[in-house]
């Protein structure tokens, strides 16, 4: 049994649901390779100590670079803010190490290319954590369209929309400056419904028409709720789509939806068939099929089970239900198949490149007032 | 009780639903003036004689200038397909007739300008069939809207997606000719939408980034369907938006999209909450009120019921169900209470005619890749 | 054209709504036979006054027995309170009428067959207002399962649950007193279940197990709400049944249900598949098929269409929606055609008794703690 | 920090949910105590080392004695079929043994009280698998409950209801046998909905009148699939309810509800509101309140997030969404702290034998066609 050693940065949000991941896979999915969770670093050597011990890692450190430099670690996990994500990688593929990191890749595309060239010039092998595509109902949707079932794909309509900076008081983070995080919600959840896009399709975005708007301005202070600081990032962003072979798309995405706790959503419209997802529905397909008998026809609700993709080795029952984690297992399992076995894995960060160019041609449609050739990025 | 004598014109689709609400309207809302039934026209006088009869119309004609020429007839209902409605409408504005037009109001904005300005220099009164609008359900949207119950609007995103088109195999019709129809989906239903969305925010949407495209380039001819035609206007077509105050929306229309049998929807959010519906399911509102206690936030399901505008002339008990001809008794309402009562009605010519200017303006952005203002057209 | 001569006694809630259905009928269904509005009662020849002119009937009278004695009147349409329900109707009959009455039948099942019995006897036809299962919605879901696409049923559940009474502080009314309306929930609208059930399976309930429950045991005098007055009736009640031909079932009503404002709802299980509806989305079926492929199997959610029994003469396009006023309108049209055409109508006076019996049996079986079987009754 | 060693018989279906939870609890959970994966049996060595590889146990063995009998063992979980549970508790009890059970807890209610008396006299702590009360969306809707925000319960609907043997063709297994199973749908499934009443209304059921049937009356033998083999218990059942408090309640389960993949619901009305549950939206819960503005009343769809219970570990977003396994990994959780921190576990046996009387109770009203005291057994 092959075994890859894990070397884990940043134990926030993310880096926790990685932890769980590490933690369940091994049983959930039976693979001839296997992970040791070697090392793990956080901002200071007593968090890191602590987070070592509750995520069951062997080694601890506050000093990131001590992980990128170890050569007992084989992959660096990056689940730091989108600001370190660049440095990291390029020092951790420079030590030949492979690369598992969050999404969005970069703050923008120029370093997301960066990071992609200098990861197949040494190599190795990247993954990055566009998690939604994982879970089994989406993976359901992807051979649907790709048996044709729904016929050619005409129509797609995504959205990512959240709700975690609805509140005009909720004070100023890292994600409201262009420093720290790049775009607002295009880059922190948009990308997901990007990369999804692509995914279900199974073709690239070309050109876009977009829209973009930072409707609360100015956040209270973290420090100081008196005082008022500049949001740098827009709130919410909507583009016109046109895939590679033609086909219309629309996304939107906000961080101020109202009542979008986990917003991701698509409706696919094919020539034969309609398939319409929520991800707040996440064991739920909708399927229809226009050849149905006409006084029959309607959306049939698929409840995922075993006999859809990654769903089988989670519960053997259908409709019994999966989890947000889940995703994320699924995702920790490409990764060990990938590094014990030797095969792709993607989204890599060919795609991660990919989805930044796109946000970015948004922005600057929006700024021009006219579409934008992802190609110009 | 004042009397006003109606002339109908066309007796198809949307004619039967006026008789309908013609029909049903007086004995629903108690009113004080009422209509009489007086001429009808069709194609043939034996087509209009046998209408007649079965709606309830005193007199018919197998030509629509007898009814605008008629001197005992009031207001001129136009149900005709749509290349007709001008000449029909500017004849009987001539004649002094009030006008009670089905949408799209005309074939080009311009056309829809002419009428516009014919009824204002008239001063008769118009009313355009945009009935979606008179749902108590959308009412109470409005409501909720105008009450600042969701704060202020933040984002539109709406739909009217329907599949009458959607199989290749189904024959040309009238629908699908730049000199019958005019635009496409656009024109047919994207309208309703349009409206929709001015009649919800209260106010107008003022540039647009937009994209069209025929899907099914050709059908075949309805006689010989071993020939096939070209089809000359959009299958579907979506458009950012901007609105008067700035507020962003996105809209999508599509005659094609396999699965919408009713597929008129609309979300809007605001900075203190979300609206959502689908006209699939009329008698309910969803509504997020970002407020309320944090562990028992969510959308609530309001089902109409007589606390809603105009619901409760048609039932004292809540949830039992509006139907789709309700909406046009409402309407029907609105014509008897505005010329008897001589009361404003709307949506007047003067929204037609900005719906009109707005359709073409996406279907000119599309052409030009580039945002485009109302009030370039 | 034959014509029937209505006479409608009372002008409440239900009055007003078969007011609605005859206004609509003619225009909505093209009949051979049409009905005319010609007599109306209500308590005071004031109101009657009133609207019979609203209403659009020809003459008014202060005393329900100058309808039933009218030789002008063919049919009576009854919809007083229950406790008027028999004596108006023997009255009607004995005078060689038709006769129409609003569920429940009558106050008790032996009052039930005495109606049942004189009406046999006098040989006139009658329909009793068991207007849920004329819904398109309702006649697809019995198409469906007389098809055998299910299979055969194996299990029914069914509720009719509403809130009208949920709050404690709602003032006591004739619904509450034996003397005025016999049972509770089960009587005013459990009937309705009661009948869909037997509707849909095409057999009757053949024995019961019941659970009868005042929850609310005093309520406000509603001209003195300080002063406390006993409720004599319950409040809600469930039963187990078995049909004729063995198939199990549950039923379950109630008018303190919090939330339920139409919540009429049914669930048949077949041995091939199984139907789901709730009238609160009157529209809708949902329709689950066990043959499907194992991977695509789930519930479908059927819009009601012009492929469906009754729908097309409303619209012609599916998913439109149809209202609770429809319905009766379906019944109205089974009424005309059933007197002008001499065809039969159902559900008449002798399901009337039986789903009379059938609540009996149940308030039977909750005092004696055991299953009742029908024929006890 | 205390460790319990745990012995685990049985590694099908629920025995692979629990390996799943012991691997996942720890990381998800920060706790004091912590679990060894001690002992593993299975029917034949070479599986129970294969399984105790793939699960992470230590040891294995082909004969479930050595894991009772095994000093090294704290706690032995049953995860065989039903009728092994009680040879296996009570002699894990006699060696002063924790005991983890599978549910039902035994083939009888004296059975079932046997297991409990021993593990009372000897004092140890049991635990039964009731998982579906772990999810965090059911403890929401206890919390409701006991918060009164729904005022007091006045009814009580539960189903749980799957599809696994809808097929006739579906050959026989241990399932439909007496000796080996007990009862059939009622205690395979009705025994959660059972176990999920007691836990929401916090009372106990104590009368019942039920009906049980089976539909499908003889299967397929395995081996011999021409031959048919008598199914001996039931498919489906019924059963009137009330508790302890008069409150009335109604369970339905079947195992041959076609579509059903996870059917278990819940629909719980009190006089100030109602809650509404179906675990295959197990993320989701409905919460309707009566003194909700009139106007603005509707059921609510609260979606499970980090203010309700035992959410936050898993996911500090809502609506993020959790899994099957994540209900087990709470059960394992209070596994954990009740053994490493001599706290308190339920549901216990106590409640394990509890839930056994209903259901004979159940089955003794069915034959009896009579109301049964829970007591009488």
């Amino acid at each position: 049994m092959k075994t890859v050693k894990v070397g884990l940065i940043g134990t926030g949000y993310i880096g926790r649901c990685h932890a769980i991941a590490y933690a369940q896979a091994p049983t959930v999915f039976n693979l001839q390779g296997k992970l040791e969770l070697e090392y793990l670093a956080e901002i200071t050597p007593e968090l890191a100590a602590q987070k070592a011990q509750e995520f069951g890692f062997k080694r601890s450190t506050g000093d990131w670079r001590d992980v990128v430099n170890d050569p007992n670690v084989d992959v660096v996990d990056i689940c730091t803010p989108n600001f370190l994500h660049k440095e990291i990688a390029l020092a951790a593929i420079k030590q030949g190490k492979h690369v598992y990191s969050e999404k969005p890749l970069a703050l923008t595309a120029l370093e997301a290319k960066e990071m992609y060239d200098a990861a197949t010039q040494a190599g190795v092998k990247t993954l990055v954590g566009f998690n939604y595509m994982k879970n089994p109902t989406s993976q359901l949707a992807r051979e649907i369209i790709r048996n044709g079932e729904i016929g050619e794909v005409i129509h797609f309509y995504g959205t990512h929309n959240e709700d975690y900076l609805a509140s005009p008081s909720t004070p100023i983070d890292w994600h409201c400056y262009r420093a720290k995080a790049g775009l607002g919600a295009l880059g922190d959840i948009g990308a997901h419904i990007i990369n999804m896009a692509q995914y279900l399709l199974g073709e690239d975005i070309v050109s876009v028409s977009g829209d973009l708007q930072t409707v609360i301005k100015q956040r209270p202070d973290p420090q100081d709720k008196t005082k008022l600081v500049e949001v740098e990032n827009e709130d919410q962003a909507s583009s016109l789509l046109r895939f590679a072979s033609g086909v219309m798309g629309t996304i939107e995405t906000s961080r101020i939806a109202c009542g979008r706790k986990m917003g991701l959503t698509y409706v696919i419209t094919g020539t034969k068939g309609t398939i319409s997802y929520t991800q707040e529905r996440m064991a739920e397909l909708k399927l229809y099929l226009h050849d149905d008998d006409p006084a029959r026809q309607g959306f049939k609700t698929i409840l995922t089970g075993p006999l859809h993709p990654d769903y089988k080795p989670f519960c053997v029952s259908a409709g019994h239900g999966i989890g947000f984690n889940d995703q994320k297992t699924v995702e920790v399992r490409d990764l060990i198949v990938g590094l014990t076995e030797d095969k792709p894995m993607w989204p890599d960060f060919e795609e991660g490149y990919k989805v930044s160019r796109i946000l970015e041609a948004i922005a600057k449609s929006a700024d021009s007032k006219r579409w934008v050739d992802v190609n110009e990025i």
